[in-house]
């Protein structure tokens, strides 16, 4: 069995408005791809926001006192952090440099995966980009997309970085999906002795993001699509949604 | 850019004792792979427990007063809960059919590691397996004799699958690695627009492990070595156990 991974070269420079799913059809043609069913195309959060038109002005932002007074405790501009609070239900843990909060979509993350890098900061350093609205719906807009232009039923991931608790590092990880198992269920499938019933959940579209992410780098808008090829799988599509723990089910939280 | 992850085909089922790397070396040569420097040869945990002999019988296990007790809020086998604890450091959560602990190797996960699947259990169901016992060293080792072999510089990674806080279902993730920069750090270096310093770490190894993982399923003794081909990297090797957060910087226990 083989995966392939390939970057999809010279995607343009997003800007807000643009048409990104039309960049990433003329990309993959222009590189000559013939799509195949199950291919998976990946795409980097960051153009997906940048394209969504997901920039605040910090300028803009008036502080309220409970982010006046988190900022002090983390050192960070109070402006970001109101922005990171006006994206989040709850601050799950914060120290120095550092906020974890739940976004409003559910992930548990870092300062609400709202960004300063690779934001082309023309008027100083105060435009911030947020999530785009919404992940799962905008990969089954572009699934669907795909699927009439190239008469394929291939699969997308939009995949972010997301440091993690007890590790360092970021690690690529979906945050929307469509036409894959997210989360595959293994339940009740034989192990190789065929005498137990497993009990693993299996976050397959997280590893997917994970692959893709080391050829994206942290350059994302450099390399911001990879499609993946080979890939195979026997359950039906869930959306990256069903990643997320509930808070009830939580221990971390 | 491309990178290819191939199952290496044929490696026997491993007993106690068996030459694994001896095995691998040999599916490399059987499948026709011409090892060329940076590929990445990644090797399931399990497998190498198993060569390691590391099994324990339950019916040996006598549970102390502590593993009694914890085995009743989890609501599992007291045995069982006994050789988690002496695993382990330090349980940093439970609840019912779940322990979460510091392995002595460092690595915040599940049970310790310890595991009941996959394994052939002929003498009833009380055999289970502990993780290896050097994961570095033995990635090391092999990427040693690889080197020695092939006269060829490859890296290996031994994965296994985490749950983690947060999120639904298992991902790869590197408890061992030689030869490559598992925590890549890109401290200091521009982003796109060349304004800023980065602060980003990323965690390479653990998304080599999560894509690795993506073609051994979780019938990880059917398929327990993939080689990945087509990844650079221009920083010098760091083990795994750099990927580790000490718990004084953690602030999820």
């Amino acid at each position: 069995m083989t995966l392939t991974l390939t970057t999809l070269p010279d995607v343009p420079l997003v800007s807000p408005g643009d048409d990104l799913g039309g960049f990433l059809i003329a990309a993959i043609e222009r590189a000559g791809i013939v799509p195949q069913t199950r291919d998976i195309l990946v795409v980097a959060q960051k153009v997906v926001s940048k394209a969504e038109g997901r920039f605040v002005d910090l300028r803009q932002v008036v502080p309220s006192a409970r982010a006046e007074k988190l900022a002090v405790a983390v050192d960070k501009d109070p402006r970001l952090v109101e922005v990171i609070l006006s994206q989040s239900t709850e601050v799950v843990a914060h120290r120095r440099g550092a906020i974890v909060v739940a976004h409003k979509l559910g992930f548990v993350m870092a300062n609400a995966g709202v960004d300063q890098s690779n934001v082309d900061q023309t008027d100083g350093d105060t435009n911030v980009l947020l999530l785009p609205e919404d992940p799962d719906g905008w990969c089954e807009a572009l699934r669907q997309r795909l699927l009439a232009h190239f008469d394929v039923e291939m699969a997308v991931v939009m995949n972010d970085s997301f440091g993690r608790a007890w590790r360092h590092g970021t690690v690529g990880v979906a945050i929307g999906t469509a036409g894959l198992p997210a989360l595959l269920d293994c339940v009740g499938e034989p192990d190789l002795f065929g005498r137990k019933l497993r009990i693993t959940q299996i976050g397959l579209a997280d590893e997917v993001a994970a692959a893709a992410s080391l050829l994206m780098g942290q350059a994302a808008e450099g390399q911001p699509a990879v499609l993946m090829r080979g890939l195979s799988w026997s359950r039906p599509p869930v959306p990256a949604s069903t990643l997320i723990r509930a808070k009830a089910e939580d221990m971390f939280r």
